[in-house]
């Protein structure tokens, strides 16, 4: 599939909805159970896509649109949610969230980018020059794999209820060693 | 976690909301690109999640509730939404699953079922007695094995386009031998 700007945005503006639907309101085993030791539950998940809109995707962005020489990225802390939010909840996340996440696309939007910006490049801190339009792609498929995640990570709070069935639910047995 | 039947009905509650927030209105290559031959795109993993709701789980709920002494279930064809749904649309079948899911979730929930019926045996095809409470908690994984599944095949038809992030991304890599 070759990249599409407004496709793109559409996915991304898709993803507070979903988070919504799956989680607010959530029973509290279901919203903090995880994978194991290190691994993120839906409630650390969250917090992570707001550390994204805060200092991770449009960051870098802006980096790359910008005027100065410097185009390298900020390395980005990727448990920065987990001092940030001891003391939230996950309805006040999922908010907090959908505003960032609107903001951001507006500003996006704004930019009304053309093909020519999208080959634009920065430098990331690890894999070095990356264009716009990766970056954009690699939201996408960042957003989409934290809520395949998500669902994931419910579901195995189940991997002991289903008896027979585990086998057959390869959702049960994925990542048996956990990333996060 | 021990099964609560009250949990496992909001997560079942959930998916049509879900399911509508991710796929509503989605652009054509992202609501039918699959992850190989034999494999489910978003389309198709609707179009199974309604077979799922006609023929699967209540079905199966009612023949372990019913008086007859034969509890046996009847084998479930995952592939009967291939020919079934030809000339739909999605935004017709989410529709419909939301409506489907509706009817049978008042229908679970006014049976007002006691951890004494929950207890209760059928026969399952390939695996043999199974009880109404682990029944319900596949439906549940089902769901959210589902959920997860169309995150994943929405995020690969993404993989030529993150560039450098391809190994820092998971969910691209998941399931190279695809799995629906």
């Amino acid at each position: 599939m070759r990249f599409d700007l407004d496709n793109s945005i559409d996915i991304l503006r898709r993803t507070p909805a979903t988070l919504e639907a799956l989680l607010r309101g959530l029973a509290e085993p279901l919203m903090r159970g995880n994978e194991g030791q290190e691994t993120f539950s839906p409630f650390d998940v969250v917090g992570h896509l707001i550390d994204g809109e805060e200092t991770d995707w449009m960051t870098r962005a802006r980096i790359i649109l910008s005027d100065s020489a410097d185009k390298s990225f900020i390395p980005y802390d990727r448990f920065r949610h987990r001092a940030r939010n001891v003391d939230r909840t996950l309805d006040s996340l999922l908010s907090e969230f959908a505003r960032l996440r609107a903001d951001n696309l507006a500003e996006l939007n704004g930019w009304r980018l053309t093909e020519q910006q999208l080959d634009l490049k920065g430098v990331h801190p690890t894999f070095g020059p990356v264009t716009l339009r990766e970056l954009l792609a690699a939201w996408v498929v960042h957003d989409l794999g934290h809520i395949a995640q998500i669902a994931r990570v419910m579901a195995k709070q189940y991997r002991d209820e289903v008896g027979p069935w585990t086998p057959f639910m390869p959702v049960l047995t994925d990542h048996e060693v956990p990333r996060s």
